[in-house]
């Protein structure tokens, strides 16, 4: 074990926020103040710009009360940012640093956060100032390389499941169409969540479309027809991130269109690349139903066609996944304890010990690994977890997400009872 | 007590579903089962339209395990309906109940389903064929008459404000303006339901548009700059029934207007009167979202605009309030009492008691008060309940609607520390 640094530490949140990245918070608040050698914590006010204007706030006499309340309340505590820092900043958080005798710095966050850590960790090599810098993950979209999966994620992969869950049986109750677009701008993780509600033979969702496929609208328009013949209805999860078979995004195309048809531009948010803001427009949703409505329409007058985009509340929704509140503090734990016991920088990564149960560890993993200067630069969902048809999830995404989500709610229903029978219906085994 | 009328007894469920929909149907079975003189409980398929065509569940000997399970379960478990009777529907409802020797019918809706309730009640009486109808109330919307408030409510209010209690605290980590639709076609109540989820002085929503009020774009612009410069963020709740001062729906004039601009028609689904679907489309949403990007952005350009519609989420996430789900078997479990204990048909109220803290009990009252044949025909938001401006609601809704939503989750904030103070932060007190 090397001496202890002596100093003070910062600690940041960046990024879109999940309900449990005050897990993590408090799991560094939680461990600092065990120790000694740091002398204070400093909270950093949205992330980077935080330290920038140097506006913290002292986290380590935070009494325990607060401390549980705090990890349980959705979205950064300490605010968030999406700014994403450049050469110069990095010059004034290195001055911020020295200035506060900042010797740990512990940053939650996505990729983008990975990436500034690494950064600011090789500037303060290079100035030969003694700095610990460790990354905590934290996304719902669970794209980061390395960890087997990202704290937040759990419980927006619950958020979805709870409510197909509900929706599924909305869609038996008032049978018809219904489509749900999800987040995941380039994975499928969250989308593929859909399939954890599942609980009856017939249940939907019935077809899954993520990122990782094209997707072609005549394809989908057969699917849903074959899905209405056999069941009667037909619920649909579509990530909002799906692409034409040029690459193209669905949501940019139907935008376009559009904006071209009705001489009118601006109606969607873009980025500083000119990107289109995919979540918090319904426009994908009603462009959809609408094919849907006209196509299958010509077939059945009386067809039903809902779409629902489920938006923010994927990430903000105060419901959590135990498991996944438990790793997101266990990772912030887990950070403090790799800054006392080695001097290797890193990213605190999540390991699922191998066999038959749910079993998870973490370790210590090189920044450049989860923040390389290559691509690819975030982790797709795997081939094996996609159906051949690009239309639906395997029976293995199961394996792998069912135990970061733990229970959901169970359904019950009422079957028709027969001569002779006692009764009908059947408690929902989880298939 | 009038001698007990015995034969056979029919539940359905109509309209839209609600998570606690089915609390009803197991109360109604629940007490049924305590009978001899009801033989049969059948449970009608969708509503009437399951009366009409004799689908029928035998809903008196399920197991209490199964009960339990579809009581927790969303959304009508005999499955809904739209379907208006007419004329010669009505008569081949009557054929069925003869041939069925049915004698009680137990009709778990909301407006339509107690007119529907009270023309079968009629029918019968004209033909001499004795029969009980009982109407048990049921809508999220909580825009029945004479009821304090309606069975389903309170879980659809509490969806509503535990989502923005993570939506405020998202908006909070990464400043903007968030604008979320809530469902409503009428009535503000949900829409009204959002002001719950304040914890803090500066805790949206900041502004709540109903459509009891007519609701102008410049002056929306108007209130939102407003708040982004008093608080550097805004969170609004709008009804997706809002209308301009000429009385028309502002999802009708923006769909129109777009229909017209791009020359393609059918974008969004009407129903049998022409009326446009509200639920179900983001239309509204991207439209207010759009205005506010051109009007403030010009102030403003790094301004963050997003908006969501929460849809079918609202009354379908499986999560309920406790009062709710409680009160919504009472009123099941008093319709079989109320059918036995006289002869009056009727539908079930729920009636609030006089007082300091919340005690609520149940009524008869006459069919024609819950279905009356003139206007007006559901309930509004009261106007105490209204902010004079037209775009909040008073505190005085939190005594009505607080009881009926029960506890939420409450959120943590640190706090700068001063020198001296032991620590920052606060726990959140309900306001």
């Amino acid at each position: 074990m090397t001496s202890l640094l002596r100093g003070n530490a910062v600690v940041g949140q960046a990024g879109g926020p999940t309900v449990v990245i005050n897990q993590s918070l408090a799991g560094v608040i939680q461990e600092v103040q065990k120790y000694d050698h740091i002398e204070r914590l400093l909270g950093a006010r949205h992330g980077v710009v935080g330290i920038m204007q140097e506006d913290f706030i002292d986290l380590k006499r935070q009494p325990s009360e607060m401390l549980e309340l705090v990890a349980y309340t959705p979205a950064s505590a300490l605010g968030s940012t999406r700014h994403k820092p450049v050469d110069k900043d990095f010059e004034r958080i290195l001055d911020s640093f020295r200035k506060h005798n900042v010797r740990y710095f512990f940053y939650i966050g996505g990729n983008d956060s990975a990436e500034a850590a690494q950064i600011i960790n090789k500037m303060a090599q290079e100035a030969n100032y003694e700095l610990r810098v460790i990354h905590i993950p934290k996304t719902i979209d669970n794209d980061l390389l390395v960890t087997d999966h990202c704290p937040g994620y759990g419980s927006a992969a619950k958020f979805v499941a709870s409510a197909f869950i509900g929706d599924n049986q909305d869609n038996r109750a008032l049978p018809g169409i219904k489509i749900n677009i999800l987040m995941g701008r380039d994975a499928g993780f969250i989308t593929a969540a859909s399939i954890l509600a599942r609980q009856r033979e017939d249940d939907g969702p019935h077809l899954i479309y993520v990122p990782e496929r094209s997707f072609c609208v005549a394809r989908f328009v057969e699917d849903v027809g074959k899905i209405v013949d056999k069941f009667g209805r037909c619920l649909v999860a579509v990530s909002e991130g799906i692409r034409d078979e040029a690459g193209v995004r669905w949501t940019q195309r139907v935008v376009e269109e559009m904006e071209a048809r009705s001489g009118r531009a601006g109606t969607v948010e873009t980025d500083s690349f000119g990107n289109i803001q995919l979540s918090g427009t319904g426009t994908l949703a009603d462009y959809l139903a609408g094919v849907i409505r006209n196509e299958l329409g010509k077939r059945k007058s009386d067809l039903r066609v809902r779409a629902d985009t489920y938006g923010y509340l994927q990430r903000s929704f105060p419901a959590w996944s135990e498991v996944d509140a438990w790793e997101s503090r266990l990772c912030g734990q887990m950070a403090v304890s790799y800054s006392l016991e080695t001097d290797q920088d890193g990213s605190v990564a999540l390991m699922r010990l191998p066999g038959t149960s749910y079993a998870c560890g973490t370790q210590l993993v090189p920044l450049q690994e989860v923040a390389p200067a290559t691509e690819p630069k975030t982790k797709s969902l795997p081939d094996e977890y996609i159906a051949q048809q690009g239309n639906y999830i395997m029976d293995q995404f199961l394996v792998y997400a069912g135990p970061l989500v733990g229970n959901l709610p169970r359904v019950g229903w009422f079957e028709q009872v027969k001569t002779g029978q006692a009764y009908g219906g059947g408690l929902g085994p989880r298939q």
